[in-house]
Order: C-alpha cells, then structure tokens, then sequence
C-alpha cells in the first residue's frame, strides 16, 4: 500500500495515528506530496483524488481511497478486528456521528480559517483558495469562531466521558486530536474553562500511537517556506 | 426505536429509504419535528442534536445518534448482515469515501444553497440562518455552483460504474439522491449533458425501497405554509 501525504499536516497525521495503533506502518510506501507548491492540484493528482487534498491511499490493486474517515474504515477493518471504528451497531453509530461532529464542528472549519482568513500556504496555494470572491475572509472568521465553538461542545462532551465517542478511544479522537493540533498551527486557541478538553488532550498525547510518532512536526523545510 | 424527522426532507428521505431497504420500518415510532416554525432549534430538541437538525434517532435506553451516516451505520448492522455500508474492508473504504464526497459534494451545498441563496423554509428558520453575515447569498449561491460541479463527478462516477460505490447499490446512492430531490425543489438543475446521472436515478427511483416509501412529497401543510 501506498500512502500520498506530507508529515506534519493535521489529515495526514490522523492516517499517521491510524497505521500505528493498527501496527500497519511497515506495509506503507509513503509518497510526500507538496502542498506548498500547490502539488496537489495538479493534473496528476487529480486523478488520485478529484477532491485534491491529502491523504490518499493506493491499494495494491492500484484503487485509491481518499476521506481520512474511509481510509480509516479500510486500515482498521484490514485484519478483522476493527479497534477504532466500533464492533457492535451502537459503537458504530456513536462512533460516526462524533466523526461527523468532530470534521465539521472542528477540525474543517479549522481548516477553513485557515485557508481564507490566514495567509495559509501561502501564494501558490491561495491562487486555488481565493477566485473572486469578496465574502472570503469574513466567512473565514466565522470557521474560526465555529471551530471554537466545537472545542467547547467537545468540552462538554469530555466533562461526562473519557473519551470522545464514549469509554474507549476510537476514531473521532483521533480527529478531534489533530483538529486541536491544526488550530494551535492556525493561531486559534482553545477557550479558557475547557479542563476537561485540555486534560483529555495530555492523556491522548501521551498514547504510544500519538507520542511515538516520527513526523507529527512540519518538515523543516517547509516549515522554512512558511516562514515558521 | 423513535426517528425524530419529518417526512418530505431530504435527509429524513436518507434514512426512511434505508428503514425500507433494511425492513425496519414497523419497528420505528416516528416523531414529526416542525422544521419549518424552527422546533429543532428549541432547547429541547437540542439536547437531542446539538447540530439541531433532522434526522435524529432514539434507542430504547435513551442514546441519541444524529447524522444520517451513523445513523445508517446504525441500522445497516443490527441484524448482523450490512447490505449498505459494505463488508470487506475495501468495499468498506470506497462507500465512505463516496459517502462524504456525497455530502461535501452535493447534498450539504445544495442545504446551503436552499438556506442561503433562497428564502429556504421562511422567516421563522431565516433568523437562526442569516445572523449579520454580509456575504452569505453570495456564498449561497457558491455552494449551489459547487453542487453543480458535483453532479457532474458524480455523473462521470456513473459513467464507469453501474453504482456510486462500484457494483452495487450502496449508502452513498442513497445520499446522492436525496441530494438530486433536494437540489430540485431548491430550483437548482442538473446539468445537461448528464446522462448517466439521470439514467442512474431513473433506475434507483424504480427499487421497491425508494418507490414505495411513503412520505416522499411533502406534507401537504408544509406544502402550504412553504407557498409550493
Ligand atoms: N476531508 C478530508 C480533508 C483533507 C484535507 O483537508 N487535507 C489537507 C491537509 S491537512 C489538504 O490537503 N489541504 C490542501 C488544500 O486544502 O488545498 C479528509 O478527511 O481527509
Ligand atoms: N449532516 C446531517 C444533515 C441533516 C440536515 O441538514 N437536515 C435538514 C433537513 S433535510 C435540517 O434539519 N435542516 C434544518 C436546518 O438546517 O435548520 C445528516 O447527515 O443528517
């Protein structure tokens, strides 16, 4: 299997957090795409995913799976013994619907933000994120001010349970986990009086999958390009 | 079980489609949720969605499971024999990665479009919609050219595969055709030149699950209060 992404980014890094509580990551070739040079609207990549971002997974097969929470489904259910996305029908169902909650209440607004109301990747990315539109930074602002509020739904969520889809870690941590990584990267903080979101935060970091991780920072290089 | 919608809604159609394909129906008490005088948006109902949209399901210990995706997940395996959502890991992964696309794609833009570039559902909803963002029609009709866009990947899906997801019928055809009946009562058409969409549709619109459910139109009351 091949995996088209780039260490450091939030999606890749869900993926990242995937292959190591499955054990996976020995099996993947990993391809770096370069999201600063725009690398993932080109022609080529297009093909792989017409959505034109990171991740993609390439099975052997050569099919592609794109959409962070179906590459998820595929590696957790590849061995038959799904640990992330639920064994019986309500896991399941909770499971996807804090998933669901956890992109659009969080990390993709947080992405958003990112995009049209910051400098974002800079120049050669925003030709692809601007067009004509005047609306752009202010909408931004208000994917900001959502993401915020998820953080503190999400807060709440943590005050009644140890995790975020219930009592075991499961998939929309690890989604809400690199949501907070993404805002902390994109300047937006998590409101003051969220214990419970801060503490579940330090117990996920120092998971094995999460702390043992190589790659969660940018590449230097790009990191160098952004300026950081 | 008790499904909180309201029959004549896309998303509602989502699952009552999935009930009749899974048999379910006559074990589910519907509650009708008077969307368009805004009671999804009551503290009450809330508490059942904090998204505070249709539809909702309640099992009979009180869990709440919203977003039609988890609610699929949900129903999809009660009886041990997933039919909509896949069983390998790979069929698992390609109905996923269609069933987001179905909804960042077409579905949800069309929602936005109906909500933001059109006086959607009327005045009483407009006021939890419109709050003092200046650039919202235009980013409404954004999102209807984005759900344009959509229907043509989905036709160019349609043109290699007899199915969203491959070779049968699957959760995501559900979503993409909700999302065809909401993008026509919300004036948006598909484009011309898409045959394989519409000839996709013409078949799907013809299974015993789609033709016979009830409660596709509207009901008559909304039809009225909506001038339809
Ligand atoms: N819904 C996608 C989101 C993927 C995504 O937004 N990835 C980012 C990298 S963190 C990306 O490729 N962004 C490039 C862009 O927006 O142009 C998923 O679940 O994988
Ligand atoms: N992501 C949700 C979308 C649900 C949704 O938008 N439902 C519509 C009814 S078709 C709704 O409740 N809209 C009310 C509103 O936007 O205020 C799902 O998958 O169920």
């Amino acid at each position: 299997m091949k995996i088209y992404d780039r260490p450091g980014f939030p999606n890749p890094a869900r993926i990242r957090i995937v292959l190591a509580e499955k054990g996976l990551d020995s099996q993947i070739e990993f391809v770096p795409i370069d999201l600063i040079g725009a690398e993932h609207k080109s022609h080529a990549f297009l093909q792989k995913n017409p959505s034109g971002v990171l991740p993609v997974l390439e099975l052997d097969d050569g099919t592609f799976i794109s959409e962070s929470t179906a590459i998820t489904e595929y590696l957790d259910h590849l061995d038959g013994h799904p640990t992330l996305t639920g064994t019986t029908p309500k896991q399941r169902g909770l499971i996807h619907m804090m998933q669901r909650r956890a992109e659009a209440e969080l990390i993709d607004p947080v992405g958003e933000y990112f995009h049209h109301a910051t400098p974002g990747l800079g120049a050669k990315l925003q030709a692809f994120k601007s067009l004509d539109w005047s609306g752009r930074a202010d909408w931004g602002r208000r994917q900001g001010e959502r993401a915020r509020a998820g953080m503190i739904y999400f807060n709440g969520v943590l005050e009644r349970q140890p995790y975020v889809a219930g009592d075991a870690f499961s998939m929309p941590d690890i989604t809400v986990f690199a949501g907070l990584m993404f805002a902390e990267a994109a300047g937006l903080t998590i409101p003051d009086n969220s214990a419970a979101l801060a503490a579940w935060r330090t117990r996920v970091a120092d998971l094995p999958s999460v702390k043992n991780r190589s790659g969660q920072a940018f590449l230097a290089d790009d990191a160098r390009r952004l300026g950081l």
